[in-house]
C-alpha cells in the first residue's frame, strides 16, 4: 500500500457538513492501490467501559484522477459529533490511518483521530437554492442590443458596421434588452449576468467613475428598474458584476488624490507607495495587472470598506437584484468578503454571490464568503477535450474527475460553469469551427452539477478571439444565426428543466472512456433510474460497444431536437454494438423496474456523492 | 518520482503570509525520493513579448516526517502577488508540478499555476507579540493556595490533608495567589493560565453558574482586581478560561428552561430537542460529552452571541485582563469566533485569544479566529519519547517535524506548549516518576518554538494521575518540595529569557537521531550562532559522536544550574566521543567567526523555517 499518497483533512472538500445534519467524508488514495477503504466513526465522548464505542461504514471509490482514487461516504452523527479514522486495505495489508498516521489496530484514545467536532448550522455552506435551477446569460450591456439611440454616446459606430475594436462603441443599452426578452424566454434562460453597468469610461466598464450610477450610455435607473422588473416577471434573475478590487482613473476619490496629492482627503483609499502620485512612466500605487488607470482599492480601510457595502446594499434595496459577481475577487481580501456576505444576506437571503476566481478556490468557498466561483478548470477540461481536442478521453475523464472532488458537492452544485466569456475566445473559436464540437461541449456542461451559463451570441453561432474578438455586437438578422446551434441549446436548457437528474439531482460518474476512439460514456442517476450520455468526440463514425447487452432492460433514447426532447423505445439487448456518428452521441434512459435492481455495471452505479 | 505523494495546496501550512511582504511555500514530496525542489514563480501579470516573466528559486528541505519530505522557501514578491509551481527532480526525471497537476516544461498560462493573489495586511495571521517571549504557569485556583479562611466554601478541608477527589474542596483563592507571587517571580514565568474562576457550582467551574461575577470562594472583584494589578507589576500576564461551549446546570437561563419550560424566555438559548425538558434518564437537549450539567449553549442566538461576547469585553475592559482561553473550542461555531476576535481585539488588541483544541486546528488559525491552540499534539511526541519511552529517536523526530509543518511558522511561534494539565496525569506521573525523564522534557519544550505553560506544582515535583488525581493542593512546605526540578525549570526558563534563539529566534532542526541508543541531537540556530542540543534518552550512560570533531571550533558548553545557565569554554576538537550520562544531555554553543562559515554538517546547516 502506498501510504504516501493517502491524504484527508477536515474541514474542506475532503470533509464537510452537507447539511445541518449529514457529514461528507473523502479519503485520497493512489490510483488503483486499495481495495477498500472503510470509515471508523463514533461519537467522541461516547465510551463504553473504558473503551470508545465506534462503527464501520465502507466507502465507495466515488472517482479517479491521474494519479488518485477518492473514496466517498455520507453520515449522520446523531449528536452532529464524530472522531474517526479510515481502514485501509490492499493485497497485502490493512492500516488504520487517523490524524497521528498509520496503525497497525484502531488507536484507543480519540485524540488521535480525524475530527469533525460539532456541525453548528451557521457555518454549514448554504447557497441559494434557486441558483443550482438556474441558467445564465451573459450580457456585455454594450454589444447586445441597442434599444434607444438617444443614449448612444457620441462616437457611436451602426451596429455590427464594423469588428470590435478595445474602445469602439456601438450604443448596446438596457433597453435593447428590454427588446429582446423574448429571444432570451425563447432560449429558455432563467438568469442574466450581466458585465458591469455602472458609469465608467471604457466600452467594458470595468474602470468604474461611479458605483452609485447607471452608465448613462446604457440607461437611466429607471430603465434599469423595469429591466429588473420586466426579467423578474418573466422568472429571469438578474446578477450585476461588482468591480471592487481597483476603480477607474476617473473615480472621483482617486481624481482627487491625483489633484490634491497629500492632502487629499482619500489618499488612504488606495496603495499609494510615495507622493507626487504619478501614473507615469509607471504607476507608483497599486493597480489591477499594471493598468496605471485601474487603481487597487484600499478595502481594509473603514471608509472605503463601507463606501462598497453601501453600494453592495443600495442595488439589492433599491433595484432588488438577484446577484453579485465580484470581480478580481481573490485579491480583495477575505475579511471584507465576509463584511460583504453578512450585509448582502442581511438586505435579501437569497443573493447569489459569485467569486471571479480562476484557480482553487476552497478558502473562499468555506460558508463564510461565496456562494461560487467562476468555474474555468472545468472550462479548460472541456475545451480541451471536445473544443481543441488537445487530450486524451481519459485525461478529460481525470480531469473533471478531479473537478468534481475540488469542492463540496454543495458547492458544486451551484458553481458557475462556462464555456467561455467576455475574458476568452468564443467557444466556437475555441473548438476551430466546428459547431459539431461546440454541441458536444453544451451537452456535457448542461448535463453536468453546477449551473451553467451561455454566453451571449453563442446560441446563434457567433465566433471571436480573444478581446476584442469576443466582444462583437450580437448578431440579430435571423439569416445570419445559426438556429440549429439555437435548436439544441434550446432542447439541452428544456431537458435540464424538465428532467432533475439531467443537472444537479443526478450524479455523474463515468462508465468508460476510450482513448483510441475518443468516446465517453457517462451516467447520471438517481435511485430510479439513469441517463447514460454515449459522447463520439471523434471526427469519423464510431462503433461503441453498447452497454445493454448483458440484460433485456427498458431503455429510451432521448433526442435533443426543435427545442424540446423527443422520447423513443429502442430494443437494445440484441445489438452488441451501436454506431455514433462524427462528433454524435446517444441519450440513453434506464428506468429501474424496483428498487436496488442493478444496472449492468454494478461497481459504477455506487456512484459519486450520492 | 512518487507523484502521488507530492502535495500543495495555497492558504493554509504549505502556503502563508508570513507577515505583510513575505510568503512561506512549503512543499510534501515521498521521504528521500528527491533530489531538489524549485520554486517556479513570479507575478501574474509581468509579461514579457507574449510569455510569462517568472524566477526559480531552490527550496530547502526542511525536514522530514515518516513518509514525507518537506521543503521550503520564503518570498517576498514585490506586488505582492505570486503565481507559483515546482520544479521537483530526483535521479531519473525532472517534473514540473502545478495546481493542475504535472507537466514536463513549465505550463505556458499562468492559470495552470498555483496562485497566492493577493497579501491583504488584514487576513495576515497576527498573533499578539508578548506571547512567544512568555512563559506560562496554569492555576487551577481551587487547588493553588488558600490565602483567606473567610472566604472557604463552608465543607472546604484543611489544605492538603486528603487526596484530591471529583468533589471536596481546600478553599484554593485568589488571596492565596497573591500571597504567593513571589514563587512564580522566583521561578521566572511571566504570564498566568487561570482555570475557571467564574461563580459555578463544581470545584473545578467549568459549569458557570454567572459569567459576570468572580465565584465567592475565590474572593470577590476587588481581590481579582487587586491580582491582576500586582501581577501587571511583575509582568506577568492573566489569562482567563472562557467556557462558552456550554453553561452550567444552575446558569439562571437553563433553570429558568427547566421551570418554565416551553414558557422560558430562554428557550433558544440551547438546543433543546422537546418539552418538557428533563436531565433524567438522558438529557434531551445537546449538552457538553453527554453531562446532562453542562447543556451546550445555543451560541448562533443573537441573544446568547451577544451575552457572550459582553462577557469577554467586560473582563478585558474593567479588571484588563491580557488572554483568554477558550473551553471545547472546535465545538462552538466558526462564526461566533470570527465575532470573538472582532470585539475582543477592539476592546484591548494585543488579547491573546487561545482556543482549546486538540486536533489539527488550521481552520481557527487563518487569522480570521484564534491566535493559538493548546499544542497536544507536541505534548504526545514529547510524552511518548521521553516520559513513557514508548517510540524510537526517530519517530519522535519525525512526529515533532510533523507538528512543525502543521501550521505555519507565525502560528508555531505562538503554539502552547504543554507537558501536561489539570486534564491529563501529571508529567512526573507520566514519566513513571523518573525526575530524569521529566528534565529532559522541559529542556525540550522550552528550546521548542511556541509558548510553554507549566502546571502549577509540576515545578515542585508533584506528581498524581487523571483528574482528580493531578488536581491535588499545591505543596508549600519546602521540605516537600523538589528543590532540584524547581531550579532546573528556573534555569531553562532563564535561559530562553536571555538567549533568543533558545525560543522562537532560533530554528530548530535536527542533526541526529540513533534509534539503538535512543538519543537525539537537533540544534537552534541563527545566522550568528548555534546551539547543539545532545539528549540521551536512555537509563544507561552513552557514547554519542561528538560532532564537532571535523574542523576546529570554539564551543562553549552551557550548563543549567542555581536557577541560571554556566558556560564554560570546552576544547572539543580531538574527541571523537562524547559520553553522556544517563538520562543526561549536553548543551553546546558554537558562534561562527564570520557569516557564512561552514558549521560541520552542511545540509543541516540550511535549517528549517529561516
Amino acid at each position: 500500500m502506498l501510504k504516501e499518497a493517502i491524504y484527508h483533512r477536515p474541514k474542506n472538500n475532503f470533509a464537510y457538513a452537507y447539511d445541518g445534519k449529514t457529514l461528507h467524508i473523502v479519503l485520497q488514495t493512489k490510483k488503483d492501490d486499495l481495495n477498500s477503504a472503510v470509515l471508523i466513526y463514533g461519537d467522541p465522548y461516547n465510551w463504553s467501559d473504558g473503551r470508545w464505542v465506534n462503527q464501520t461504514l465502507a466507502m465507495k471509490k466515488s472517482g479517479s484522477s491521474d494519479f488518485h482514487d477518492f473514496w466517498f461516504i455520507a453520515v449522520k452523527p446523531e449528536f452532529r459529533r464524530m472522531r474517526y479514522g479510515f481502514r485501509c486495505s490492499d493485497a497485502n495489508e490493512t492500516t488504520i490511518y487517523t490524524e497521528r498516521g498509520f496503525f497497525q489496530s484502531p488507536p484507543a484514545d480519540t485524540a488521535f483521530y480525524f475530527c469533525f467536532p460539532y456541525v453548528n448550522g451557521i457555518d454549514v455552506f448554504n447557497a441559494p437554492s434557486w441558483v443550482k435551477h438556474t441558467v445564465w446569460y451573459q450580457i456585455f450591456p454594450e454589444r447586445f442590443a441597442n434599444g434607444d439611440k438617444s443614449n448612444d454616446p457620441e462616437n457611436a459606430l451602426p451596429w455590427g458596421s464594423t469588428p470590435p475594436s478595445p474602445s469602439n462603441l456601438f450604443g448596446g443599452d438596457f433597453q435593447g434588452v428590454l427588446n429582446n426578452l423574448d429571444h432570451l424566454v425563447k432560449l429558455g434562460v432563467n438568469g442574466i449576468y450581466f458585465t458591469p453597468v455602472f458609469k465608467a469610461n471604457s466600452n467594458h466598464k470595468y474602470d468604474t467613475i461611479d458605483y452609485m450610477e447607471i452608465d448613462p450610455q446604457f440607461g437611466d435607473k429607471e430603465t434599469f428598474r423595469k429591466l429588473v422588473k420586466e426579467c423578474h416577471r418573466r422568472g429571469i434573475r438578474i446578477m450585476l458584476d461588482a468591480v471592487f478590487n481597483h476603480s477607474g482613473y476617473f473615480f472621483e476619490p482617486f481624481q482627487d488624490v491625483l489633484k490634491n496629492q497629500e492632502n487629499s482627503i482619500y489618499k488612504d483609499w488606495f496603495h499609494l507607495y510615495e507622493f507626487p502620485v504619478v501614473t507615469k512612466p509607471e504607476p507608483n500605487y497599486d493597480t489591477f495587472a499594471f493598468v496605471s488607470s485601474m487603481p487597487k482599492l484600499n478595502t481594509e480601510h473603514p471608509e472605503v470598506r463601507n463606501y462598497l457595502l453601501d453600494v453592495a446594499r443600495y442595488w439589492i434595496l433599491e433595484f432588488d437584484i438577484d446577484g453579485w459577481r465580484l470581480d478580481v475577487a481573490n485579491e480583495v481580501d477575505h475579511a471584507f468578503w465576509r463584511a460583504f456576505r453578512t450585509i448582502v444576506k442581511e438586505a435579501k437571503p437569497d443573493v447569489y454571490i459569485l467569486g471571479e476566481i480562476w484557480h482553487d478556490s476552497m478558502p473562499w468557498l468555506q460558508g463564510d464568503q461565496f456562494d461560487g466561483v467562476m468555474n474555468y478548470p472545468f472550462t479548460d477540461a472541456a475545451v480541451d477535450f471536445f473544443g481543441k481536442r488537445e487530450i486524451s478521453a481519459s485525461a478529460f475523464a481525470n480531469k473533471i474527475t478531479s473537478v468534481q472532488h475540488m469542492y463540496p458537492k454543495n458547492v458544486n452544485e451551484v458553481a458557475f460553469n462556462l464555456l467561455d466569456s467576455h475574458d476568452t475566445s468564443r467557444i466556437l473559436t475555441l473548438a476551430g469551427r466546428y459547431p459539431a464540437r461546440v454541441k458536444l461541449m453544451y451537452l456535457f456542461m448542461f448535463t453536468f452539477p453546477g449551473t451553467p451559463c451561455i454566453y451571449y451570441g453563442d446560441e446563434i453561432g457567433m465566433d471571436g478571439g480573444q478581446d476584442p474578438g469576443c466582444r462583437a455586437c450580437m448578431i440579430w438578422d435571423e439569416n445570419r444565426q445559426d438556429q440549429d446551434i439555437f435548436q439544441f441549446i434550446q432542447s439541452l436548457i428544456h431537458f435540464r428543466n424538465t428532467d432533475s437528474i439531467v443537472g444537479n439531482d443526478g450524479d455523474l460518474h463515468f462508465l468508460s472512456v476510450d482513448d483510441r476512439e475518443q468516446t465517453i460514456i457517462y451516467e447520471k442517476s438517481s435511485n430510479e433510474r439513469r441517463l447514460i450520455f454515449m459522447i463520439n468526440n471523434n471526427d469519423r463514425e464510431v462503433c461503441m460497444k453498447n452497454i445493454f447487452t448483458q440484460e433485456k432492460e427498458e431503455v429510451n433514447e432521448l433526442i435533443p431536437e426543435q427545442g424540446t426532447i423527443t422520447k423513443r423505445r429502442v430494443d437494445l439487448a440484441y445489438s452488441v454494438t451501436l454506431n455514433l456518428e462524427p462528433n454524435g452521441f446517444k441519450i440513453l434512459e434506464q428506468i429501474f423496474k424496483r428498487l436496488g435492481q442493478n444496472p449492468v455495471n454494478k461497481k459504477a452505479w455506487h456512484s459519486p456523492f450520492r
